[in-house]
C-alpha cells in the first residue's frame, strides 16, 4: 500500500492512494452501494461522475446467503460490477443502528479478506454522542483489542481500524495515540454520524482535531459516515481525506437535494437552484411529476453530480492554495457551521493548524469576513513579526492602511521625511496587521486583499497584535506637515533600504539572527531592471539568496545555504537523512520521506532548509514537502525538493 | 406591456413581463448575441439553458449592409432566428469604446421598431465613471432629451429609457425622477461596465440605490452589461430585474469560467470546480487540450449553465425569502462585494430597504455572519420594538439566550417567579434583540437560526437596541435563585398571559395602541389543542383574529376589521380604492393595483390591511402585495389578496 503526499493547503492534502485496483486521489468520496439495491451502479457511478472508488457493507453480504456465496466465488468486484478499489464496512453502524447484531470481530474481517476487499474495516465499537465516559472508555478499549487481533490477519487487504471516543476528546486522542501504533492502512474516525446528523458540528470539528492531533499523519483518514458536502471542505482542511455517502441516496428517498450550502425539499424549490446535468435537463415542475422511482433516480444523480463535485473544488483549491477561502464561504451557509468554524479560533488549535501550513501560496489571501484574520497563514506571520522582526531604529512612523507596495504609495512622505531625519523606521497599521515597509513585499502582507473596511473581529484581532508588536518602541502617527515640522535632525545615517529588507525578510523567513548573519560581509543586490525589485543577494561576490517575484520571499541558494550550515547551529533548518540517501542527495535527488532520520520541528511545508546526514555535513538545500512529523511518519514520496547540492 | 409583479423577498421580486414574443420572467438574464458571430445560437440557448429572451444590437445590424437588408426584410426575429423576445440595444456602449460613432438618435430607435423589436433601446449618452460632473449632467440633460423625442415614436414596441449620470448619485436620482416621467417600458441603469470591470461594486451600489429610489417601481429595471453572476444576487436584493451578458463569450475567449463565487483562468484549475454538463463531461486536462475554437465553445456554455443556475437560484430563493441569505453568501466570496454590502447598513438605505421586505417570510432567518443582524426584517422588528412595544409592568427580569421558545425554556424560572411576584415582565437578552415574552413566538424572534456566539458587530447592534429598549425601565439581570429571593411579594395580579400576547402582537404588527382597540371587551382565545398555542381571538363574541402557526402573527378577520376601521383614523391600515372597484372588492374579488387610488404608507408588503372606498366604508380586509408606491405605480397585478370581504 501506498499513500502519498501530492499537493497541500491548510491541514488538507491532495494524495495518491494505492490499491490492487488501481490507485486513486484523496480527498475521495466512496459512494455507498446497497449490494441488495443498486439505485446506480458503481460502474454508471464511474462514468457519470468519475467514481473511483466505492464502499459496501460485508455484513449485508455474509449475512444474505446469495450475496455471500456468489461474494465468496467471485468476490466482491464481480459481485457490485466494478473494477476499482472497493471498500468495505463491517456491521458496526448496523449494530448501531439496529443494537447487537451477532457477529464475530475476527469472522467478519477474515470474510473481507477472502472476498477480495481493498480496504476491510474492522468491527469496532460504535461510541454514541450520549455515552457516558466510562462506557465510551469500554468501547475504546474494546476497538483497539479488536484492532490488535485483526491487523496479524488482514494479509494484503489494507485494513481500517476506526478512532472511537465519543464526545471525549481526551478519549479521542488517547485512542488515535493507540491506534498509530497499529498497523493498520486507513484511519477513520467513527462514531459521527449522529452528530452531523443533529448538525452538530462543533462537536464534530473538536473530535477531528483531537483525534488527527493523535493519528499518524502519514495515513488517510476516512470520516466515516460523512456524505454531505457542506461538511466536506471544512473537513478536508482539517485533514480528513476519505468520505462515504449514503446520503445520496437517503436524502433522494425522501425528496431531499443536496446541496454545497445545505438540503432542500424537492417541495419547497419552485426551481432548481443547480446547473449540474440533471437540474439543466429538467424543470422543477417536470421533476416534482415524475414517478417515484424515477425521481429518486433523478435526485440520487443530482445528489451525486453535486457531491463530487464539491470534492473537486476542493482539490482545486487546495492546489490554487485558496482552500481556507472556501471553508470560511461555506461556514456562512450554515449558523452551525459558523459556530463550528470559531473553535479553529482557540490558541492551541491555531498552533495546531500552523505545522502543516505551507509557508507561501499561490494565491493572494483574500478576505472573506471575520474568519480571514484567524487563519494560519496570518497567526505565522503575526507570530514571526512578534518573534523575529527587529526594527533598525528606535522611532517609528505609523502610516494608515494605503496601496500596496506600501512604500511606493507613502515614497513622496518618505522622501520628505528622510530629508529631515534618517534614522527612522516605517510601518502601517494594514488591516492585516503591521506591516514594517522592508516587508511590504513579502508573503502574506503584500499578497492580501482586504476590504477598507473589515470588522470589528479583524480590527480587535489586528490591534491587539499593532500594540504588542510597538511595545516599548516610540511610535510617530503620520499627521502630514505636522509630522514632519516635529521632527528633529538626525545625526544618523538611514540603514540601506536594500540591506534592510534583505535582513527583515530573512529573520522572518528563517529566523530571528539569519538576517545578520546572511548579511555580515559585503552585499551586493542584484534588482529587476522593469520592476525595480530585488532579484538576487550576492555576499563576498557568493550568490546566496534569490528573492521570488511572486511571494517576496528567498529561495536558499547552496552558497547561502553554507553559510547558515556554517554559523547556524544544529538543529536549525536542517532535515537530516540516513546513510542510504546520502549519495542521491548529493547528485541532487529529492530527498523521500522514508531516508529523513530528524527534522527541525521548525520547518513548515515550503520553507527553505538544509539537507544534512548524520554527522550534519551539508549535502544540499531544497525545500520541504513535509513538516516533521510527516517527514518521520510517510514511508513514501517526497519530503525535501531539492534545488542545489555540495557536489554540483 | 405588461409587468406585473408575482413574489418577492429583499427588494427583490419575481414578475411576469409580457411582449408580443411572448411573457418571460424576471429577473432573468439576455444573453447578447452578436449578429455577425453566434457562436450558440438563440434556439440553442433556449435548449440548454432556458434561455427566454436575448438581446442584440440594433447599431451592428444597421451598419451592415447585408444584416440592414435582411433585418429590415425579415426582421429581427429571422434574422438571429430566435421567436421569444429580443430586447435590442442602440450603440451607445460601441460610441463608449470606441468613441462617438455617427449615429442618429432618432434613425436608431426607428430602425428597431422596423426590424420589429420587443424592446427598443434610445441611443442615450455613456456617462463614464471618470467624468466631471458638468460633463455628466450634459450627457443626462441629452439622454433626457432623446428619450422624450424617442418615446413618441415607439409605437407598440417597448422602449428601454436608461438612467445614467456617472458616479452622482444626486444626478442618479434625479436622472431616474425626471425618466420615469417618460412613458418607458423598461429603465436600464447605464454607465456601469467600467466599475464592474474594475469590481468597484460600492459605487455600483450606490448608484443602484440612488436610481431605484428616483425610478418608477412598477417599471422592470435592466442593469445594462452586468454579465458576471457574482453580481446578480445583490443586485436583485436591490431591485433589479434584467441582465445581459456578454461575459459568457468574453471570458471564454480568453480562457476565463465564471463561477457565482468569481472567475477562475482555464489555466490556473487543476480540476473543473463544477457540476455543470460541460464539467461533468469533461476532466479539465481534456477541456485544456482542445482547439481553440472547440474550447471556446464549451467554456462559453459553461459560463452560460452557471449563469442560467444562478438566475435560477435567485428566483427560487425569493419564493423561499432566503434572498438575503444568498446575498450574505455570496458577499463572502470577494472583498470587493463585502465592502459593497455594508453600505446596505447605511440608516437611509436601511429605512429604504424596508419600505419593501415582507412582513414575514416562509424561512426562518438564517445567521451568516455579520451582515444578518442588519437585514431590514430585523431592522423593522427592532424599530417597532422600540416604537410599538409597550411592557405591562414596571419592572422586567432579563434572561440570557435561551432555547426556544422562550416561555417554555424559562417555564419553571416563571412558575417560582410568579409565585413570588405577579406583576413583572420577562424579556430575554437574545443573539438577534431583547425578545418580550408575550413576543417570543413571533417572526422573526421565534423564526431565527443564531449560533450561541455571533460576532462583535451583532453583539454592538444587538446591545445598542437593548441599551434603547430598557431605558428608563427597571431591569432585573436573572440571577437564580438570588434574584427570586431579592423580590417583594406583589400586590397586583398579573396580566392574563394570553391577553398579553395578543395586545403585544398586535402592536407589534398593527400599531401602537391596536393591542388596546382590539381587546377592550370581552376576550376569549382558543388555544390548539396539539401546541397549546394560540390559534383565535374572539372580542365580545366575534372572532376577530387567527393566528397563523408558521409566523406567530395575526390574520384579521373581518369583525376585527370593522373594529379597526371603526376606532382607528384614516389612512391607518387603509387601502383606498376607487369607485370602479368596488363592486367586485365587496364581492370578495382581490385588489387590482390599478384601482388603488391611496394606501396608508406605513403598509408593507405582507401586512393585513383595510379596503375601503373613497369615502372610507370598509369595503374587505385583505393582504398587501405591494407598498403605497408600488400600489400607486403599478397598472397590473393584485395589490391586495383579499381575504373577506363586508357583504360576504
Amino acid at each position: 500500500m501506498k499513500f502519498e503526499l501530492k499537493d497541500r493547503d491548510a491541514t488538507g492534502r491532495i494524495c495518491k492512494f494505492s490499491t490492487k485496483h488501481g490507485t486513486i486521489t484523496t480527498p475521495n468520496l466512496m459512494p455507498v452501494i446497497n449490494p441488495n439495491k443498486m439505485i446506480i451502479t458503481p460502474k454508471e457511478m464511474k462514468k457519470l461522475f468519475g467514481t473511483e472508488i466505492v464502499i459496501t457493507n460485508s455484513y449485508i453480504i455474509k449475512k444474505d446467503e446469495k450475496l455471500r456465496e456468489k461474494a465468496l466465488k467471485n468476490g466482491v468486484h464481480k459481485l457490485i460490477d466494478f473494477d476499482g478499489p472497493i471498500m468495505t464496512d463491517s456491521g458496526t453502524f448496523q449494530s448501531y443502528v439496529y443494537g447487537d447484531v451477532s457477529l464475530d470481530p475476527i469472522e467478519i474481517v477474515e470474510f473481507q479478506k477472502k472476498i477480495g476487499s481493498d480496504i476491510g474495516t474492522i468491527l469496532d465499537i460504535f461510541g454514541t454522542p450520549d455515552q457516558k465516559k466510562n462506557e465510551a472508555e469500554k468501547g475504546v478499549k474494546e476497538t483497539l483489542k479488536r484492532a490488535k487481533r485483526s491487523v496479524i490477519l488482514k494479509g494484503e487487504m489494507n485494513l481500517a481500524c476506526p478512532v472511537q471516543g465519543s464526545i471525549f476528546l481526551d478519549l479521542r486522542l488517547k485512542c488515535a495515540n493507540e491506534i498509530s501504533k497499529i498497523d493498520a492502512d486507513v484511519y477513520p474516525i467513527g462514531g459521527v454520524v449522529p452528530l452531523m446528523e443533529n448538525q452538530r458540528y462543533s462537536d464534530l470539528v473538536k473530535i477531528i482535531i483531537s483525534s488527527k492531533k493523535g493519528l499518524n499523519p502519514s495515513k488517510p483518514v476516512h470520516l466515516f459516515g460523512a456524505g454531505h458536502p457542506l461538511i466536506f471542505p471544512l473537513a478536508v482542511a482539517l485533514g480528513c481525506d476519505f468520505f462515504d455517502s449514503s446520503a445520496y441516496v437517503k436524502y433522494a428517498n425522501d425528496d431531499r437535494l443536496v446541496f454545497p450550502w445545505g438540503t432542500e425539499k424537492l417541495e419547497s424549490l419552485t426551481e432548481l437552484p443547480c446547473c449540474c446535468p440533471v437540474c439543466s435537463k429538467l424543470t422543477v415542475d417536470e421533476l416534482k411529476r415524475m414517478d417515484e422511482k424515477e425521481r429518486i433516480l433523478e435526485i440520487a444523480k443530482h445528489n451525486l453530480y453535486v457531491s463530487f463535485a464539491e470534492i473537486k473544488k476542493i482539490r482545486n483549491a487546495i492546489s490554487q492554495g485558496t482552500l481556507w477561502e472556501l471553508v470560511e464561504r461555506r461556514a456562512n451557509s450554515n449558523p452551525y457551521l459558523t459556530q463550528a468554524l470559531k473553535i479553529l479560533r482557540l490558541k492551541e488549535n491555531k498552533k495546531w493548524l500552523e505545522l502543516f501550513e505551507t509557508s507561501s501560496k499561490n494565491s493572494a489571501v483574500f478576505y472573506t469576513g471575520e474568519n480571514t484574520i484567524h487563519r494560519p497563514i496570518i497567526y505565522r506571520s503575526h507570530q514571526r513579526l512578534l518573534k523575529n522582526y527587529k526594527p533598525f531604529f528606535k522611532d517609528t512612523i505609523v502610516f494608515p492602511e494605503g496601496n500596496k507596495p506600501y512604500s511606493i504609495f507613502y515614497a513622496d512622505h518618505i522622501k520628505r521625511i528622510k530629508a529631515k531625519r534618517e534614522d527612522i523606521n516605517f510601518l502601517v497599521d494594514s488591516n492585516i496587521g503591521p506591516v514594517p515597509f522592508e516587508l511590504d513585499e513579502m508573503y502574506p502582507f503584500a499578497q492580501s486583499v482586504f476590504p477598507i473596511i473589515t470588522d470589528y473581529e479583524t480590527e480587535k484581532e489586528v490591534s491587539d497584535v499593532f500594540e504588542k508588536f510597538t511595545k516599548n518602541k516610540k511610535i510617530i502617527c503620520w499627521k502630514g506637515k505636522d509630522t514632519i515640522n516635529e521632527l528633529t535632525q538626525s545625526e544618523k545615517k538611514a540603514f540601506d533600504k536594500d540591506l534592510s529588507k534583505v535582513t527583515a525578510v530573512c529573520d522572518m523567513q528563517f529566523g530571528k539572527g539569519v538576517g545578520k548573519i546572511l548579511t555580515d560581509g559585503e552585499i551586493k543586490v542584484v534588482k529587476s531592471k522593469k520592476t525595480g525589485k530585488i532579484r538576487n543577494v550576492y555576499l563576498n561576490n557568493k550568490h546566496i539568496l534569490s528573492m521570488r517575484a511572486n511571494d517576496g520571499m528567498f529561495t536558499l541558494k547552496i552558497e547561502g545555504g553554507k553559510i547558515l550550515h556554517n554559523k547556524f547551529k544544529k538543529p536549525l533548518l536542517r532535515v537530516v537523512v540516513n546513510k542510504d540517501a546520502v549519495p542521491f542527495v548529493k547528485e541532487g535527488k529529492s530527498v523521500f520521506a522514508k531516508f529523513v532520520k530528524n527534522c527541525d520541528s521548525k520547518l513548515r511545508p515550503s520553507d527553505e532548509c538544509l539537507v544534512v546526514d548524520e554527522k550534519d555535513n551539508l549535502l544540499s538545500i531544497g525545500r520541504c514537502i513535509l513538516n516533521k512529523d510527516e517527514m518521520l511518519s510517510f514511508g513514501n514520496g517526497v519530503a525535501v525538493k531539492t534545488r542545489e547540492s555540495c557536489n554540483k
